[in-house]
């Protein structure tokens, strides 16, 4: 599906809070969700993954990662990077 | 090449640290260099990729990131799930 319905942004909520919000994704008829995260977040961002597919939802799994550096501004006029990842997770064909 | 001399884990170091021996394995001759990491040193891992690639090396790519759930044994018999990570970067072929 198109747009930006089926991203989860990754922030400094616990685990299980993006557990839910992605396993509700799928359950709402979404094929693929796309879990986002910058910094110190990324590892919650894989720990969402991770727990999804082997706690909830067998018939999903992670068919792309990617990594990036985004450039924050700060402070004043700073420019900061942050790394960020993009973790695709779809749903198996039903055979 | 065979071995895991070209594995780089990454644990409470700074992320220079971690750049700095990515980019001496490649610059010893290594065509892959792998970047491993667990639980929150997952986001510092990603960070040594984008720091090699962006700063020091722009002819090494990232190839691969896998991600997995790794047990590890606590104190007494208590066993717990911990999130892991591989980044795989390559030098790009020499045109």
């Amino acid at each position: 599906m198109p747009g930006e319905d089926n991203v989860i942004y990754i922030g400094n909520k616990s685990v299980m809070s993006y557990v839910l919000a992605v396993v509700t994704q799928f359950n709402n008829g979404f094929d693929e969700v796309v879990i986002k995260a910058r910094g110190r977040a990324i590892s919650r961002a894989v720990d969402t993954a991770e727990v999804v597919k082997n706690k909830f939802m067998p018939g999903v799994e992670v068919k792309d990662i990617k990594i990036g550096t985004e450039q924050i501004v700060g402070e004043g006029t700073d420019k900061v990077n942050v790394s960020s990842v993009e973790i695709l997770m779809v749903a198996k064909e039903k055979a």
